[in-house]
Protein backbone atom coordinates (compact mmCIF):
# COMPACT_ATOMS: atom_id res chain seq x y z
CA UNK A 1 0.00 0.00 0.00
CA UNK A 2 2.41 2.17 -0.97
CA UNK A 3 2.02 6.39 -1.06
CA UNK A 4 4.87 8.34 -2.76
CA UNK A 5 5.21 12.02 -2.65
CA UNK A 6 7.77 13.33 -5.30
CA UNK A 7 8.49 16.95 -4.78
CA UNK A 8 10.35 19.11 -7.53
CA UNK A 9 10.50 22.53 -8.63
CA UNK A 10 7.95 23.66 -11.18
CA UNK A 11 10.09 24.21 -13.87
CA UNK A 12 8.36 23.15 -17.48
CA UNK A 13 7.61 19.48 -16.38
CA UNK A 14 5.14 18.08 -19.58
CA UNK A 15 2.05 15.80 -18.66
CA UNK A 16 3.89 13.44 -20.49
CA UNK A 17 7.03 13.55 -18.26
CA UNK A 18 4.99 13.09 -14.88
CA UNK A 19 2.94 10.22 -16.62
CA UNK A 20 6.08 8.68 -17.71
CA UNK A 21 7.61 9.10 -13.92
CA UNK A 22 4.19 7.72 -12.59
CA UNK A 23 4.29 4.48 -14.24
CA UNK A 24 8.10 4.27 -13.76
CA UNK A 25 8.08 3.96 -10.29
CA UNK A 26 4.90 2.54 -9.66
CA UNK A 27 6.77 -0.59 -11.68
CA UNK A 28 9.11 -0.26 -9.52
CA UNK A 29 7.48 -0.91 -6.82
CA UNK A 30 5.64 -3.56 -8.36
CA UNK A 31 8.36 -5.55 -9.06
CA UNK A 32 10.83 -5.40 -6.20
CA UNK A 33 8.62 -4.98 -3.67
CA UNK A 34 5.48 -6.95 -4.70
CA UNK A 35 3.22 -3.78 -4.33
CA UNK A 36 -0.10 -4.08 -6.41
CA UNK A 37 -0.58 -1.07 -8.41
CA UNK A 38 -4.10 -0.52 -7.80
CA UNK A 39 -3.05 0.01 -4.48
CA UNK A 40 -0.04 2.13 -5.34
CA UNK A 41 -0.39 6.50 -5.12
CA UNK A 42 1.68 8.55 -6.26
CA UNK A 43 1.67 12.18 -6.03
CA UNK A 44 3.75 14.87 -7.87
CA UNK A 45 4.25 18.03 -5.96
CA UNK A 46 5.44 21.00 -7.93
CA UNK A 47 7.17 23.87 -6.05
CA UNK A 48 8.09 27.40 -7.17
CA UNK A 49 11.59 28.09 -7.30
CA UNK A 50 11.14 30.64 -4.45
CA UNK A 51 9.99 28.37 -1.83
CA UNK A 52 12.61 25.77 -2.33
CA UNK A 53 15.82 26.33 -0.80
CA UNK A 54 19.45 24.70 -1.60
CA UNK A 55 22.50 25.21 0.55
CA UNK A 56 20.70 27.79 2.24
CA UNK A 57 19.46 30.12 -0.80
CA UNK A 58 16.50 30.04 -2.75
CA UNK A 59 16.53 27.56 -6.58
CA UNK A 60 15.43 31.29 -8.13
CA UNK A 61 18.61 32.71 -6.87
CA UNK A 62 20.99 29.03 -7.37
CA UNK A 63 19.48 29.24 -11.31
CA UNK A 64 21.62 32.23 -11.63
CA UNK A 65 24.39 30.89 -10.18
CA UNK A 66 27.36 29.52 -13.55
CA UNK A 67 27.55 25.99 -12.03
CA UNK A 68 24.76 24.26 -10.13
CA UNK A 69 22.31 22.04 -11.77
CA UNK B 1 -1.23 17.51 19.26
CA UNK B 2 -1.76 16.05 16.10
CA UNK B 3 -1.02 17.29 12.31
CA UNK B 4 -3.13 16.15 9.61
CA UNK B 5 -2.07 16.17 5.99
CA UNK B 6 -5.43 15.47 3.65
CA UNK B 7 -4.11 15.39 -0.21
CA UNK B 8 -6.90 14.91 -2.16
CA UNK B 9 -7.28 15.87 -6.34
CA UNK B 10 -8.27 19.19 -6.82
CA UNK B 11 -11.51 18.42 -8.67
CA UNK B 12 -14.05 21.00 -7.32
CA UNK B 13 -13.77 20.83 -3.61
CA UNK B 14 -15.96 23.41 -2.25
CA UNK B 15 -15.05 25.45 0.83
CA UNK B 16 -18.47 24.29 2.60
CA UNK B 17 -16.82 20.22 2.23
CA UNK B 18 -13.65 20.95 3.06
CA UNK B 19 -14.80 23.53 5.89
CA UNK B 20 -16.73 20.28 7.17
CA UNK B 21 -14.02 17.90 6.81
CA UNK B 22 -12.08 20.02 9.18
CA UNK B 23 -14.79 20.17 11.70
CA UNK B 24 -15.51 16.33 11.44
CA UNK B 25 -11.49 15.38 11.37
CA UNK B 26 -11.19 17.79 14.52
CA UNK B 27 -13.89 16.34 16.44
CA UNK B 28 -13.25 12.96 15.97
CA UNK B 29 -9.73 13.65 17.31
CA UNK B 30 -10.97 14.99 19.86
CA UNK B 31 -13.62 12.27 21.12
CA UNK B 32 -11.36 9.15 19.87
CA UNK B 33 -8.00 10.36 20.99
CA UNK B 34 -8.66 13.21 23.90
CA UNK B 35 -6.87 15.84 21.83
CA UNK B 36 -7.97 19.42 21.95
CA UNK B 37 -9.03 21.51 19.19
CA UNK B 38 -6.58 24.21 19.89
CA UNK B 39 -3.69 22.02 19.29
CA UNK B 40 -5.20 20.36 16.34
CA UNK B 41 -4.31 21.58 13.07
CA UNK B 42 -5.40 20.21 9.35
CA UNK B 43 -4.03 21.31 5.99
CA UNK B 44 -5.89 19.98 2.98
CA UNK B 45 -3.94 19.78 0.25
CA UNK B 46 -5.28 19.61 -3.33
CA UNK B 47 -3.42 17.86 -6.05
CA UNK B 48 -4.14 18.55 -9.69
CA UNK B 49 -5.39 15.39 -11.93
CA UNK B 50 -2.24 15.56 -13.79
CA UNK B 51 0.02 14.90 -10.75
CA UNK B 52 -1.87 12.32 -9.01
CA UNK B 53 -0.82 8.48 -9.94
CA UNK B 54 -3.13 5.64 -9.29
CA UNK B 55 -2.33 2.40 -10.38
CA UNK B 56 0.82 3.38 -12.65
CA UNK B 57 -2.06 6.05 -14.33
CA UNK B 58 -2.22 10.04 -13.97
CA UNK B 59 -5.91 10.66 -12.79
CA UNK B 60 -6.52 12.40 -15.47
CA UNK B 61 -6.32 9.50 -17.68
CA UNK B 62 -8.16 7.47 -15.19
CA UNK B 63 -11.14 9.88 -15.12
CA UNK B 64 -11.62 8.98 -18.74
CA UNK B 65 -12.19 5.00 -18.20
CA UNK B 66 -15.26 3.14 -17.85
CA UNK B 67 -15.47 2.48 -14.19
CA UNK B 68 -12.98 3.82 -11.74
CA UNK B 69 -14.06 6.14 -8.68
CA UNK C 1 -8.31 9.09 -3.89
CA UNK C 2 -7.33 10.89 -0.65
CA UNK C 3 -4.17 10.35 1.30
CA UNK C 4 -4.20 11.50 5.05
CA UNK C 5 -1.29 11.46 7.13
CA UNK C 6 -2.34 12.26 11.05
CA UNK C 7 0.68 12.93 13.01
CA UNK C 8 0.31 12.62 16.90
CA UNK C 9 2.92 12.03 19.28
CA UNK C 10 3.31 8.76 20.92
CA UNK C 11 1.71 8.66 24.09
CA UNK C 12 -0.15 5.36 24.74
CA UNK C 13 -2.97 5.14 21.81
CA UNK C 14 -3.96 2.45 21.35
CA UNK C 15 -4.56 0.15 18.31
CA UNK C 16 -8.42 -0.08 19.12
CA UNK C 17 -8.24 4.00 18.96
CA UNK C 18 -6.14 3.82 15.90
CA UNK C 19 -8.83 1.75 14.38
CA UNK C 20 -11.55 4.04 15.23
CA UNK C 21 -9.78 7.35 13.61
CA UNK C 22 -9.32 5.33 10.31
CA UNK C 23 -13.20 4.14 10.12
CA UNK C 24 -14.55 7.01 10.87
CA UNK C 25 -11.60 9.49 9.08
CA UNK C 26 -12.47 7.68 5.76
CA UNK C 27 -16.05 7.69 6.66
CA UNK C 28 -16.02 11.62 6.67
CA UNK C 29 -14.15 11.60 3.44
CA UNK C 30 -16.74 9.47 1.62
CA UNK C 31 -20.04 10.95 2.99
CA UNK C 32 -18.45 14.77 3.08
CA UNK C 33 -16.06 14.49 -0.88
CA UNK C 34 -18.20 11.26 -2.16
CA UNK C 35 -14.23 9.43 -1.78
CA UNK C 36 -15.16 5.21 -2.39
CA UNK C 37 -12.95 4.13 0.46
CA UNK C 38 -10.96 1.77 -1.32
CA UNK C 39 -9.04 4.57 -2.78
CA UNK C 40 -8.72 5.82 0.77
CA UNK C 41 -5.69 5.25 2.69
CA UNK C 42 -5.07 6.68 6.33
CA UNK C 43 -1.15 7.05 8.20
CA UNK C 44 -0.85 7.58 11.58
CA UNK C 45 2.56 8.79 12.77
CA UNK C 46 3.99 8.61 15.93
CA UNK C 47 6.32 11.10 16.90
CA UNK C 48 8.42 10.50 20.12
CA UNK C 49 7.59 13.52 22.83
CA UNK C 50 11.24 14.65 22.02
CA UNK C 51 10.84 15.50 18.75
CA UNK C 52 7.85 17.34 18.76
CA UNK C 53 7.94 20.80 19.16
CA UNK C 54 5.35 23.21 20.53
CA UNK C 55 5.38 27.02 21.24
CA UNK C 56 9.49 26.40 21.06
CA UNK C 57 9.79 23.75 23.42
CA UNK C 58 9.68 19.65 23.40
CA UNK C 59 6.49 17.99 24.37
CA UNK C 60 8.47 16.68 26.84
CA UNK C 61 9.19 19.24 28.83
CA UNK C 62 5.43 21.01 27.95
CA UNK C 63 4.29 18.17 29.51
CA UNK C 64 5.90 18.53 32.43
CA UNK C 65 4.46 22.36 33.07
CA UNK C 66 1.26 22.99 34.68
CA UNK C 67 -1.69 23.34 32.28
CA UNK C 68 -0.91 22.52 28.58
CA UNK C 69 -2.75 19.82 26.79
CA UNK D 1 20.81 15.18 4.90
CA UNK D 2 17.61 17.00 6.39
CA UNK D 3 14.64 17.56 3.72
CA UNK D 4 12.73 20.27 5.94
CA UNK D 5 9.03 21.21 4.83
CA UNK D 6 7.79 24.67 6.06
CA UNK D 7 3.60 24.75 6.30
CA UNK D 8 2.13 28.50 6.21
CA UNK D 9 -0.62 29.95 5.42
CA UNK D 10 -0.39 31.92 1.68
CA UNK D 11 -1.12 35.47 3.35
CA UNK D 12 1.35 37.63 1.77
CA UNK D 13 4.74 36.35 2.33
CA UNK D 14 7.49 38.21 0.56
CA UNK D 15 10.25 36.73 -1.56
CA UNK D 16 12.70 38.03 0.86
CA UNK D 17 10.99 36.62 4.02
CA UNK D 18 10.94 33.17 2.26
CA UNK D 19 14.79 33.55 1.76
CA UNK D 20 15.16 34.93 5.05
CA UNK D 21 13.88 31.81 7.01
CA UNK D 22 15.46 29.44 4.09
CA UNK D 23 19.04 31.14 4.93
CA UNK D 24 18.30 30.40 8.98
CA UNK D 25 16.84 27.13 9.13
CA UNK D 26 19.83 25.90 7.11
CA UNK D 27 22.63 27.84 8.98
CA UNK D 28 20.53 26.19 12.24
CA UNK D 29 21.11 22.62 11.15
CA UNK D 30 24.31 23.44 9.85
CA UNK D 31 25.35 24.87 13.38
CA UNK D 32 23.57 22.57 15.93
CA UNK D 33 23.72 19.30 13.82
CA UNK D 34 26.54 19.94 11.74
CA UNK D 35 24.66 18.90 8.61
CA UNK D 36 26.30 20.42 5.36
CA UNK D 37 24.03 23.20 3.64
CA UNK D 38 24.63 21.48 -0.17
CA UNK D 39 22.90 18.37 1.87
CA UNK D 40 20.27 20.72 3.08
CA UNK D 41 16.66 21.23 1.28
CA UNK D 42 13.84 23.31 2.57
CA UNK D 43 10.47 23.18 1.00
CA UNK D 44 7.97 26.15 1.61
CA UNK D 45 4.42 25.07 0.94
CA UNK D 46 2.17 27.68 0.96
CA UNK D 47 -1.93 27.09 1.89
CA UNK D 48 -4.90 28.54 1.45
CA UNK D 49 -6.95 29.82 4.19
CA UNK D 50 -10.08 28.18 3.12
CA UNK D 51 -7.80 24.71 3.30
CA UNK D 52 -5.98 25.31 6.76
CA UNK D 53 -8.11 24.27 9.77
CA UNK D 54 -7.55 25.32 13.13
CA UNK D 55 -9.76 24.26 16.23
CA UNK D 56 -12.19 22.69 13.41
CA UNK D 57 -12.49 25.83 11.79
CA UNK D 58 -10.71 27.04 8.67
CA UNK D 59 -8.47 29.80 8.95
CA UNK D 60 -10.36 31.81 6.60
CA UNK D 61 -13.03 31.84 9.78
CA UNK D 62 -10.58 32.35 12.36
CA UNK D 63 -8.84 35.46 10.64
CA UNK D 64 -12.08 36.99 10.91
CA UNK D 65 -12.33 36.07 14.42
CA UNK D 66 -11.45 39.21 17.06
CA UNK D 67 -8.16 37.71 18.90
CA UNK D 68 -6.57 34.96 16.99
CA UNK D 69 -3.19 35.26 15.77
CA UNK E 1 16.08 18.96 -6.52
CA UNK E 2 13.68 16.36 -5.72
CA UNK E 3 12.79 14.61 -2.38
CA UNK E 4 11.10 11.55 -3.02
CA UNK E 5 8.89 10.24 0.57
CA UNK E 6 7.88 6.68 0.10
CA UNK E 7 5.53 5.09 2.85
CA UNK E 8 5.35 1.48 2.61
CA UNK E 9 4.09 -0.98 5.28
CA UNK E 10 6.64 -2.34 7.41
CA UNK E 11 6.44 -5.80 6.67
CA UNK E 12 9.78 -7.01 5.94
CA UNK E 13 11.40 -5.37 3.24
CA UNK E 14 14.77 -6.03 3.19
CA UNK E 15 17.46 -3.21 2.77
CA UNK E 16 18.81 -4.86 -0.59
CA UNK E 17 15.28 -4.42 -1.91
CA UNK E 18 14.86 -0.54 -0.18
CA UNK E 19 18.66 0.14 -1.87
CA UNK E 20 17.19 -1.49 -5.19
CA UNK E 21 13.95 1.02 -5.18
CA UNK E 22 16.41 3.94 -4.04
CA UNK E 23 18.48 3.19 -7.32
CA UNK E 24 16.03 3.18 -9.88
CA UNK E 25 13.76 5.64 -8.50
CA UNK E 26 16.57 8.40 -8.62
CA UNK E 27 17.71 6.97 -12.34
CA UNK E 28 13.97 7.82 -13.00
CA UNK E 29 14.02 11.12 -12.46
CA UNK E 30 17.25 11.61 -14.13
CA UNK E 31 16.37 10.28 -17.17
CA UNK E 32 12.71 11.68 -17.85
CA UNK E 33 13.26 14.92 -15.37
CA UNK E 34 16.96 15.08 -15.98
CA UNK E 35 17.70 15.97 -11.65
CA UNK E 36 20.99 15.36 -10.81
CA UNK E 37 21.61 12.43 -8.83
CA UNK E 38 23.29 14.19 -6.14
CA UNK E 39 20.60 16.50 -5.39
CA UNK E 40 18.28 13.63 -5.50
CA UNK E 41 16.88 12.32 -1.39
CA UNK E 42 15.17 9.42 -1.23
CA UNK E 43 13.31 8.59 2.36
CA UNK E 44 11.25 5.48 2.54
CA UNK E 45 9.12 5.66 5.50
CA UNK E 46 7.83 1.86 6.87
CA UNK E 47 4.83 2.55 8.73
CA UNK E 48 3.17 -0.18 10.87
CA UNK E 49 0.03 -2.01 10.11
CA UNK E 50 -1.67 -1.17 12.37
CA UNK E 51 -1.23 2.69 11.68
CA UNK E 52 -2.19 2.12 7.89
CA UNK E 53 -5.95 2.16 7.01
CA UNK E 54 -7.36 1.39 3.99
CA UNK E 55 -11.13 1.55 3.20
CA UNK E 56 -11.69 2.07 6.60
CA UNK E 57 -9.77 -0.75 8.32
CA UNK E 58 -6.44 -1.17 9.56
CA UNK E 59 -3.99 -2.89 7.34
CA UNK E 60 -3.41 -5.52 10.05
CA UNK E 61 -7.45 -6.39 9.81
CA UNK E 62 -7.00 -6.03 6.10
CA UNK E 63 -3.88 -9.22 6.02
CA UNK E 64 -6.40 -11.30 7.95
CA UNK E 65 -9.33 -10.60 5.26
CA UNK E 66 -8.94 -13.94 2.45
CA UNK E 67 -8.20 -11.76 -0.90
CA UNK E 68 -6.78 -8.80 -0.34
CA UNK E 69 -3.70 -7.56 -1.48
CA UNK F 1 -0.03 28.78 11.82
CA UNK F 2 3.15 26.87 10.58
CA UNK F 3 3.68 23.48 10.45
CA UNK F 4 7.59 22.24 10.01
CA UNK F 5 8.60 18.69 9.39
CA UNK F 6 12.49 18.19 9.44
CA UNK F 7 13.34 14.54 8.39
CA UNK F 8 16.86 14.20 9.32
CA UNK F 9 19.09 10.65 9.23
CA UNK F 10 18.67 8.97 12.65
CA UNK F 11 22.32 9.20 13.67
CA UNK F 12 23.02 10.29 17.37
CA UNK F 13 21.29 13.27 17.78
CA UNK F 14 20.32 14.26 21.36
CA UNK F 15 17.80 15.53 22.82
CA UNK F 16 19.50 18.47 23.93
CA UNK F 17 20.14 19.11 19.66
CA UNK F 18 16.63 18.83 18.81
CA UNK F 19 15.13 21.24 21.12
CA UNK F 20 17.48 23.81 20.01
CA UNK F 21 16.77 22.95 16.91
CA UNK F 22 13.10 23.52 17.80
CA UNK F 23 13.80 26.69 19.67
CA UNK F 24 15.64 28.79 17.35
CA UNK F 25 13.27 27.40 13.87
CA UNK F 26 10.22 28.42 16.27
CA UNK F 27 12.10 32.16 17.04
CA UNK F 28 12.81 32.24 13.22
CA UNK F 29 9.23 31.38 12.33
CA UNK F 30 8.23 34.25 15.17
CA UNK F 31 10.71 37.15 13.91
CA UNK F 32 10.78 36.92 10.05
CA UNK F 33 7.42 35.88 9.19
CA UNK F 34 5.84 36.69 12.64
CA UNK F 35 4.21 33.80 13.45
CA UNK F 36 3.00 33.18 17.23
CA UNK F 37 5.11 30.19 18.42
CA UNK F 38 1.55 28.35 20.13
CA UNK F 39 0.87 27.98 16.64
CA UNK F 40 3.81 26.50 15.47
CA UNK F 41 4.45 22.74 15.78
CA UNK F 42 8.10 21.12 14.93
CA UNK F 43 8.33 17.30 14.08
CA UNK F 44 11.74 16.17 13.81
CA UNK F 45 11.33 12.75 11.71
CA UNK F 46 14.49 10.81 12.40
CA UNK F 47 15.09 7.81 9.40
CA UNK F 48 17.58 4.93 9.30
CA UNK F 49 20.27 5.36 7.32
CA UNK F 50 19.21 2.17 5.80
CA UNK F 51 16.22 4.23 4.55
CA UNK F 52 17.40 7.31 3.61
CA UNK F 53 18.93 7.23 -0.29
CA UNK F 54 20.83 10.05 -1.73
CA UNK F 55 22.13 10.11 -5.13
CA UNK F 56 21.33 6.80 -5.84
CA UNK F 57 22.64 4.93 -2.99
CA UNK F 58 21.76 4.58 1.03
CA UNK F 59 22.89 6.97 3.48
CA UNK F 60 24.44 3.38 5.06
CA UNK F 61 26.71 2.82 1.86
CA UNK F 62 27.42 6.69 1.63
CA UNK F 63 28.90 6.90 5.04
CA UNK F 64 31.57 3.86 3.99
CA UNK F 65 32.73 6.31 0.70
CA UNK F 66 35.85 8.18 1.50
CA UNK F 67 34.63 11.80 1.27
CA UNK F 68 31.01 12.42 1.26
CA UNK F 69 29.20 14.41 4.25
Amino acid sequence: MPFVSIRITREGNTAEQKAQVIREVTETLERVLHKPPHLTHIVIEEIDTDNWGYAGQTTTVVRQLPLEA
